[in-house]
């Protein structure tokens, strides 16, 4: 995959991990079009205070991406680090430290190795080829079991425009946003305005839908870089012509690559949507599919492939959202599975539904017009394995 | 373990599991002053409804409980199984129906079996007892490793008075409250008023403060009952000589089934009290706490005895909890363990306690006055073993 006006490269750095790829670079030829949304976490990493600052601006050249230390909770040398290693990006890209964007995953509270990422860069840039984002989407990966990356293609007017998207996700997953990292680019000609625009909306109903445990890292970073190589009148609000097409490519990537965040969470046999309709109003169906979703003792049933429907019950009624338990109506798929808040006696079929990988779970609290569908995945044996073991 | 004016007797009536323990009851001699705490999920069981609507009168005679079916989402036929159960125990005690309140505890969604619940009635009626407080503590087990029975004594003035508590607990352990089910007796002459207000007090500062995996039952409920054997004059309000010193005792018994009951939440290893500090108000110590406590990656490295602090400043962020992430200050137990946002340098020691199998977590936000103390557990893979498979 590639997108026009973009290069990219990755190096097996030591940044944590051993002869894997840890450390990965997109850059523009030149300033390009950029938008960022990060964790609304209280408690930020260096790398995210950094790109936030360097967005105002609405342009960037550069993502430098490393996995294994979160370079959060770091301190004052974290963001000298962060500082060094943009400034070492820079001096090897030839432009500016404040062009550089940065993003980390990894463990949280530990020094990132500035002297192995100095020592890293110039090769990292020298490797910079137009036909290598999968090697980023690797780089960027923790506990993710494979690289995610997505492209898609339209038209603007006659101008064609390819959007790539990659992502790397695993735990920590829940709205404000993951421990989730995304890079979106694409050639299309998008004012920096508007691509924040379009971005916000589209991780509103997309990053921020998926959930893996409730938790929230303090490093989520999603980045947009649009290099308007493809040829169309920019981009500037709704009503450019083509904004709506291009909106939809571009929210569809995120829809996608936060489907195979969920289907890729920890230790995840099993994906579901969580759909709610019948509420009062979007937020409490966004409460009670947020609960739904969340609840231990649902995700452990989703494992189980028990359909313990009860525990849907519970948690709907502990979620705030108002509704009379006795109109609630369930169904997996197509499946009945409850009927006026009891038991639908389709036990069997019910089952089945519960074995596949990926299937819906319709609920209807029969209170209102309120909807809100989130995707999450159960939570199983190696979700704790994996999360016990993971430092050491 | 006995308290003047009660007896009490469990039987194995089949109500789910096989030969063992499973129904069992407890009489006072005559309706005694009686008070109720109940789950706040909006989705409610029918002996919750039941027993909150007899508690009106402020008095009751005897408490039946059933392990295995929790009698909630069962809708019209599960409150006509509720009220014939009761009057099933009125029948065989020689009182009212209004008398009788009830407990469920189990699967929810399943009718309980009402046959088999009146042919064992009569007999657990004719086994009732003085010294058989604990067999009922061991009938209305569910997941629970082990039963919780606990008694405390005390003088209000010249009157020596017990109280015995019990609780079952395990998982949907979280406040409002637990699945949880206690029964406080006591000997103590309370009047119905004043044994509220306390028991609402003790509730909110003792089980209310345990968590074991955030989700809420529709079964909670405590009860206590008071039958004035004890001869001291009734406890009317907080200003009755002698109030003071009993809520110490009762309070002191609730607190230490709490604590029993998050040793013993579904699969734990261990016991850990997070207690916060600093916070900008009470209200903002609490989120803290319970995100803390709660957030299932800092469970995960509890159980896997890594002293990953990382997780616990992600979960201070996302708590909502406002506060200087450079400020905060976590010691376990004794030894420092974050300064100033920061790794405080004692890993070894800090590991130490990370295996012992009980300790507290401090955490000072240094940004205000409010406190609040949580008590939680890890969360192991027994746990998910034990909920992927509970029905099956």
């Amino acid at each position: 995959m590639k997108v026009a006006g973009f290069r990219a490269a990755a190096v097996a750095a030591g940044m944590r991990y051993q002869n894997r790829l840890d450390l990965g670079l997109i850059a523009a030829d030149e300033p390009v079009a950029a938008a960022g949304v990060f964790t609304r976490n209280l408690v930020k990493a260096a790398p995210v205070l950094w790109s936030r600052d360097k967005l105002a601006s609405g342009l960037a050249r550069a993502i430098l991406v490393n996995a294994g230390r979160a370079n959060a909770c770091t301190g004052p040398e974290g963001m000298a680090v962060a500082t060094a290693s943009a400034e070492a990006t820079a001096r090897s890209l030839g432009c500016g430290s404040d062009d550089v964007l940065l993003a980390s995953t990894g463990v949280i509270g530990e020094q990132l190795n500035l002297a192995a990422l100095e020592k890293a860069v110039p090769d990292l840039v020298g490797k910079l080829g137009e036909d290598q984002l999968e090697l980023v989407a690797q780089a960027m990966m923790t506990t993710d079991t494979r690289p995610k990356i997505i492209e898609a293609n339209g038209q603007i007017d006659a101008a064609p425009f390819t959007i790539v998207g990659m992502a790397k996700g695993a735990g920590m997953m829940q709205p404000n946003m993951a421990t989730m990292l995304s890079f979106i680019l694409t050639d299309a000609a998008v004012t920096p305005d508007h691509l924040t625009r379009l971005l916000r909306r589209g991780v509103e109903m997309t990053f921020n839908r998926v959930t893996v445990d409730g938790d929230t890292s303090t490093n989520d970073t999603v980045l947009a870089l649009a290099s308007a190589k493809a040829g169309n009148a920019a981009l500037e609000n709704d009503r450019s012509p083509g904004s709506e097409d291009f909106e939809k490519a571009f929210t569809g990537v995120m829809a996608d690559l936060a489907r195979m965040l969920a289907a890729d969470g920890e230790g995840a046999t099993k994906l579901v949507r969580v759909s709610v309709t019948g509420a009062v109003d979007e937020g409490q169906a966004k409460a009670a599919a947020f609960t739904v979703a969340n609840s231990p003792l649902v995700k452990t049933a989703l494992f189980g492939q028990d359909a313990n429907w009860g525990r849907i019950m519970m948690a709907l009624g502990r979620s705030g959202a108002q509704f009379d338990p006795d109109q609630v109506i369930i169904s997996l798929d197509d499946v009945p599975f409850v009927l006026g808040g009891r038991a639908a006696g389709a036990a069997q079929a019910a089952d089945e539904v519960m074995r596949l990988p990926e299937f819906t779970m319709h609920i209807d609290l029969g209170a209102g017009r309120g909807k809100a569908e989130v995707i999450t995945c159960d939570l199983s044996v190696d979700y704790v394995k994996i999360n016990a073991d993971y430092r050491s």
